[in-house]
């Protein structure tokens, strides 16, 4: 059991909780709590991290106590994982994961694919919300800006309530060549602009499709906005000047699938 | 100006800022930013403060000198504003506001009045991004059970973007009172549940409509959703176990808008 902060492994958490950079360089992320433990692929399981109370309580679910013997498990002290933690009131289990990588050209396999394009959102609940929702709606995969905040954001990973692990994702360099892919292969790109002149549930998304998502505060660029194939249009009564980015993809995600369930005959 | 910390009236600002029980003992709340200042109803507003710097550069814009001239407004150092601010990087203004009260028999006078009716929600930043969505989405009212989040709580007014001055809300003592009596009015209630048989694009919302949305970590209460008409389930795909409250929140009152938009003809 580790007992000292002054740890070498400790340290090196603590460091990754609060840089990006580092956590990027090292290839890795941390994922804290035991949803997030359980749902972690196996495979991208560096090391796990845990107090000897959760340990015991863990050891009581079958499937659990077999996680925690064939994965690489180091108990901590209550004061360590203190220490380890990114939240206040910590459940004791963190676990180190191997970056996944997706390509867009095989994302692009998929037939009517379902796209979400994020251009530098910056707020970590609303991008983990939206891997959460985009799980849910069917997406196939989330594109991000280099200005969109890290997702590998402890903050972000908590949002996704596990999604990370199974919403395939794309950090881009350049946004518009990324649009271009898409636009090539036959996706339609669609713009949430408030200059939009139809409403989001008046067009067919049967086809491949994809939403582009501004910023929170100033919305999509101008240039980027361009590139779509149109802008859609979320209605919006009294003053609303704009609805939450996680909202707005939301609404976009849920009515592309609702049209597509209807389609296919699936409608309860 | 106001220039030391130790003031009277910095003190109960801050206070204010940091126990719900004072602000409810003294009827009042705080809305930060230049965006809230400009939203508030005057007739509600009590003291504004902002520091000199934002003063100036706000005289420029014709409104808002109107405001700042007939309200009653005190200029702070930016220390001293520091102090009273609930963020890190403080606009510099601060709006001390009565509380609204809205009468539920008075809401329900409403033709078709849309509701939402939430149970112990306890995420700040859910709560005020429902009331945001809420108003655009066009609710009549958002209902509280007492075990919920305080709406008066800062992060949950800028959360709002300013729709707490526009959406009328009730915090109730008991929640199956009021869906009692919203039931009476023919208000078909309606709770949002994982077992729900039906998708919610399935129902007719024509009518008057409220949905219960319980808790982010445990639903609703047992008790609270045997008290709807009918379960509504939001279909999901992959591992997802629940939608975000405010997601779910967004999805089920826009769905009520996109239907009676159609009907009404207003579809574009």
């Amino acid at each position: 059991m580790i007992t000292s902060t002054a740890n070498q492994k400790i340290r090196r958490i603590a460091v990754w909780q609060s840089k990006a950079r580092e956590r990027r360089r090292d290839g890795i992320y941390l994922a804290e709590g035991v949803k997030m433990f359980r749902e972690a692929p196996r495979e991208a399981v560096r090391e796990v991290y845990l107090t000897e109370n959760l340990q015991k309580k863990l050891m009581e679910d079958p499937e659990l106590r077999e996680r925690l013997q064939e994965l690489p498990c180091e108990t901590v002290s209550e004061e360590v994982f203190a220490r380890m933690s990114d939240t206040q009131t910590p459940q004791g289990i963190l676990t180190v994961l191997r970056r996944p990588e997706y390509a867009l050209e095989a994302l692009l396999e998929e037939k009517n694919p379902l796209f979400l394009v994020l251009e530098d959102l910056q707020d970590p609940g609303n991008l983990g919300t939206i891997l959460r929702t985009g799980e849910g709606a069917g997406v196939t995969g989330v594109i991000l800006s280099e200005g969109t905040v890290d997702i590998f954001n402890p903050k972000v990973i908590r949002a996704t309530m596990g999604s990370v692990y199974r919403v395939p994702f794309l950090c881009v360099p350049d946004l518009g060549q990324a649009i271009g892919e898409l636009r090539r292969a036959g996706v339609r790109v669609y713009a949430a602009h408030l200059e939009g002149e139809r409403y989001y549930d008046s067009f067919s998304f049967q086809g491949g499709t994809a939403f582009l998502i501004g910023n929170e505060g100033s919305g999509l660029r101008r240039e980027t906005a361009r590139l779509a194939d149109a802008y859609v249009k979320i209605p919006m009564e009294g003053q609303v000047e704009s609805l939450n980015a996680a909202v707005a993809a939301s609404l976009l995600m849920y009515e592309v699938h609702r049209q597509r369930k209807q389609k296919g005959g699936e409608r309860r």
